[in-house]
């Protein structure tokens, strides 16, 4: 799948977006908005490879990774001057990054012959690190805790890779249908406001 | 030691109530209370593992470490409802993982080769890390900085595993040990409030 | 190159310092202090290491990385009650440190066959990471965020490593240069404020 590295490299980039947008919010100046594009684009994959044992990170090895995000950091950076809204911007390229890499983390980890949970972990680690390391670097509590069903849209994700592989469906329409399920799944969350119940009983 | 996985996930489990808990503190939904609960449970063990090269870390192979994190943190999840003082919850129980922690920790760098002071960092690290992620996850200054002796708790076990090992004490006691010692430790200081002089000669 | 461990503890030794500035500036107590002492000078040689495959990473194999982050964070607390200006303290050993990690980090992942985005990122990342994890443990935005021009001063040490590198230039004077052009452009950075345009076009 030679196309493979474009889906990554397209969840990297819509990844480098939230980061840049979320610098915006937070009114960091151009650099630190390229750095929080940066780790929040290539964090969760560099989590997933470190915690795999591939040494060193794609990210380090492919400079296109790096490219990306810089890209998605500028774009962020100059069209954030002209809207008001960054916070909607955030959590629209943040949902189809999940989904991207939800996928990608389900698909490397059920080649590096991982088990059910285990595929479920790194494909939710995938899909999640990069966020995890942008809300903490600006001091969020990070959306997979206050999101309701955040990391839920990547278990499905997962689950549906881990359900079309057992059924030998080509790796293509798989790994599509992973990134759909998991992207759908989270802007329906968003739309439809879902939420679980609280362990007090009531919402704060 | 056939017992050795039943000992960590003990501690992963009471790691894992302590993240539960410590969600319901902040009123996460029960979502967020699980993704706590998994993060504090394997996150020390993760980060040992990732560090000594074991690739994937046991978490990722093991489903019983999933399966004790999601039990743990449904506890958390349905008795916080009911008690009122999560905070000491939340203390204990990480009292409890600190010790069985440092001495897992410790009995894997000593398999490892490390010499003592690796072996005492990758026990402190083992012991601290599921607590230092849960911390920062809620933004609070991690129990590693804040509570007093909290580390040395963990160098306690260490030490103890340490001077054992050497007199060839058999494995088990000494494990069981180093446990009992860190987290006897741990309780006194928080019992008897025990604390170290500040870099300004006054307490906040 | 046998001085090459003491350019790399000495740079441990300013981060340890400016982690136990840190940790003072929070009125934490001695260990605390120590803690974060040395989570800052090993902690970016530690995720370098631990992303480049080197298992264990250096600082659990020599204890001098360990006892020299133990006098730094000794000094800072006895240090600490003499003196009222704690920050400045924390950002001139940071910039220090910036540099000779930065050098360090770029040697290594040229000796590693990296090619030069993965060497700036290997870099930025040796030099940035102790001083990222010392900004989350306390709760502030990393400077690497906040700072004009931070993670720009890494970045320009790696491009001085990689120039000399190319022309030949003995490993020797292309490693201070590097660290050198770093840690000044740093002061330079900090004396002159300098400051980079923001997203919404007005400081906060």
């Amino acid at each position: 799948m030679d196309w493979l590295i474009y889906f990554d490299l397209f969840g990297v980039f819509v990844f480098a977006l939230s980061g840049g947008f979320d610098g915006a919010k937070y009114k960091l100046d151009l650099f630190g908005i390229l750095v929080l594009a940066v780790a929040t684009g290539v964090g969760g994959g560099i989590m997933r490879d470190a915690l795999l044992g591939a040494h060193p990170p794609a990210a380090f090895l492919n400079q296109s990774y790096f490219v990306v995000c810089i890209v998605g950091g500028l774009i962020a950076f100059f069209f954030a001057r002209k809207v008001e809204r960054h916070f909607m911007y955030v959590r629209a390229a943040d949902a189809i990054g999940l989904g991207v890499f939800s996928a990608m983390g389900a698909a490397i980890a059920v080649q590096s012959g991982l088990g059910w949970v285990g595929v479920i972990l790194i494909s939710t680690l995938t899909a999640t690190g990069g966020g995890v390391i942008r809300d903490l670097l600006v001091r969020e509590i990070p959306l997979i805790l206050r999101a309701d069903f955040y990391a839920c849209n990547a278990i499905f994700g997962a689950l549906t890779y881990l359900v079309l592989h057992h059924f030998a469906v080509d790796d293509t329409t798989t790994l599509l249908s992973a990134a759909i399920v998991a992207t759908t799944s989270r802007f329906l969350a968003i739309r439809y406001n879902f939420y679980l119940p609280q362990a007090r009983g009531h919402r704060s």
